[in-house]
């Protein structure tokens, strides 16, 4: 198999050794003057330019021209599926218009409920495709990707279908999200209980066979509850994530996006691989997270996307020895922004990250929130050759520098995509 | 000469009509389904697609695919010619340098101004253009520039060079501005009068002469100052604008960035072409910007770089009937952003502006706090055909998404310019 060697990383960031925890976040594990040796999609050796260039005289060479080489982005959070938008509403806010009055008026999440179950898979494909290719050329080489936006279980395997279509064409992979537990949908309205049993007891069943019919030689998709007011309650998310658990699914959950109704330790409890969102996320939750193997995720975009002051609680999260990690997601509602290199200079102001630890927190840590720690997030010997090349001379640019794409080339696979 | 139809334009911002005032602020003079005609670097007609494809049948055809069509952003307020960076620093105040401390060690403004001073024109050049080129790529078809990393006559007329050498290369068109008096210069710490006496009869009429002698045909460059405590006081803001004026230097002054010291009533009794900054602006100033011709210039990315709390009180603005525009004020200390798009996005979250308000905030009011509304800021017949297409179906999209970037085309004076 052809041999591919990444060479004259000015700063080699290798984040090697797996997650990191609490207040060990920030290891770059950093190589100067370092290069990367791949083999077909996979990373072959790591070292330094001049002992691998003459260990591998044969390999293509691909000259970094003393640039900043690291892990592609692991987005771990993201709702890129939908059909329309809801820019309207955007400048209906704007002027004063209240969250609940446009609901009143049809917006809100269920106007794109509406318009997702109205798209054909083709229609949902050709409108992510963009945004996909969006979040790859600002260095996204992997996604998670959620359901949720059709509430039944024909349109959320719709939602699927477009997510492993897409994943079929590339080079963005996608990691899926079963949510339908997202909203109580329209014509359960004052029912939610009804909705719950129908997840339990049909959705989550009909999602189980459809996958092991359609991609048995893929891994279950997370299943994900919107645990918050007006959504799901703490025993309803309970009810749907043991249901879904029976059945073997991996677990993620909403937590304490504007109330805390303890999803947080819920997640630790079940072994959930992440709890997300976690801005009102109490001490007691955020210790019981931290003895755990579950994942923070952050979500600053959404904060900044309503224009709210408040911000997971990322520093009380690494001093209990949480494993923090950051998505963005993306959504029509509240965060349309396809951009990781944004979230991390969010997070940088937001949460008083360094950039070190930020971009731990978008890489290895983002991958545990999915579980593919062992394959993803970091650039050691036998992992997936995924990779991005920075135009700039020092890591801290990510971060200290915001609104535009750094990227010039991402790796994906072994494959060399120059994107800026 | 040849001539260009950008055709079947989904909506047309014309953003005719001159500058806007006060609530006035955000009439787009949409046109749906509309089409430019242009004729070598200035537009010749505008309309509606119908009816310009049927009177110009011979024109080259550019059909702009049911999107977005409308001016190029104009950046009135930048520091986009520097050597080096300060990345360092800003990782050390997210780890809780106080500036100060910074300062100290030998950081701020002032190790700009030592990399600016030590660097050859040709390395001011080539590490200013890939931010013009960034700045383009993110729709922004002219910019101002100020000097102000060099404070002597010598290094201060470097920077112009640059600015003349890339203004010269295009595509980007940049306005230039002296800043001498940007900060006081180390060799004058603690005698910041002698450096104000060496500005008003020295540098000014150095600038001046130099001036026309090199380029006699271009307009003089605009005299700023920074009004503000460690920078300096109202009174030698006066002096040196003043000074200035006497030489016929069209003005601009940075005014209550974090202390009202009077610098915008100064702008507006002067006539000043903008007051930029504005954040601590009392409501005195605000009524006296008002009812001047001076632009007030919002700069929402300083306090955004900073995590600062407080932003310009934009409404304030609007209600006394002043005329907003919006500037990135990238720089490498607070604010490395070339991108006019963010800028607006967080204009919409933090000043409470429209969509619409703030692209007529970033093109023609902004081409007014240039003294280019004549010419830039609006497409109508006899401007120069300065525009933007942006891959959208609806304008609103300017504010609601955040971080990357919707422009697909840029064309300046009627060159086409694919950027994404």
């Amino acid at each position: 198999m052809e041999i591919l060697i990444v060479h004259h990383a000015g700063q080699l960031l290798t984040l090697a050794g797996g997650p990191q925890r609490g207040q060990a976040l920030g290891d770059l594990g950093l190589i100067e003057q370092g290069a990367v040796v791949i083999q077909g999609a996979q990373i072959l050796a790591v070292g330094r330019s001049t002992d691998l260039l003459k260990a591998y005289p044969q390999a293509e060479r691909f000259d970094a021209h003393g640039k900043i080489v690291m892990p592609g982005f692991v987005d771990p959070h993201t709702h890129l599926v939908w059909a329309g938008d809801r820019a309207d509403e955007f400048t209906l806010r704007l002027e004063g218009k209240t969250y609940m009055e446009i609901l009143a008026m049809g917006g809100g999440i269920l106007s794109t409920v509406r318009a997702t179950r109205a798209a054909s898979i083709e229609e949902l494909v050709s409108q992510t495709r963009p945004r996909a290719r969006e979040a790859f050329r600002h260095g996204t080489t992997t996604m998670e990707v959620k359901t949720g936006y059709g509430l039944t279980l024909e349109s959320e395997i719709k939602q699927l279908q477009a997510i492993l279509a897409l994943n079929r064409e590339g080079p963005m992979e996608l990691v899926p999200t079963f949510l339908g537990a997202h909203a109580v949908p329209p014509e359960y309205q004052g029912r939610t209980e009804a909705y719950v049993d129908l997840l339990c007891k049909e959705m989550l069943p009909g999602i189980h066979d459809w996958w092991y019919h359609e991609v048995p030689d893929q891994r279950l998709p997370f299943v994900d509850v919107f645990c918050e007011r007006g959504a799901f309650d703490l025993a309803q998310s309970r009810r749907i994530l043991e249901a879904a658990q029976g059945l073997g699914f991996p677990l993620k959950i909403h937590a304490d996006e504007f109330e805390n109704l303890g999803g947080a330790a819920l997640a630790a409890e079940l072994g959930a691989a992440s709890a997300d969102h976690l801005v009102k996320t109490s001490p007691d939750d955020i210790r019981a997270l931290a003895s755990s193997q579950t994942v923070a995720v952050s979500l600053p975009g959404t904060p900044f996307g309503l224009n709210e002051a408040e911000y997971t609680p990322a520093q009380a999260i690494l001093q209990a020895g949480g494993t923090l990690a950051l998505a963005t997601d993306i959504n029509p509602g509240t965060s349309w922004c396809e951009s990781m290199q944004f979230i991390l200079a969010l997070a940088c102001r937001k949460m008083r990250l360094t950039p070190a630890q930020a971009i731990a927190a978008a890489t290895i840590n983002a991958a545990a929130a999915l579980q593919r720690q062992d394959t993803l997030g970091s650039i050691e010997p036998g992992k997936q050759a995924d990779l991005l090349i920075l135009d700039v001379n020092h890591y801290q640019h990510l971060g200290y520098r915001f609104g535009t794409n750094l990227v010039s080339h991402v790796i994906k696979q072994g494959r060399i995509y120059p994107v800026n």
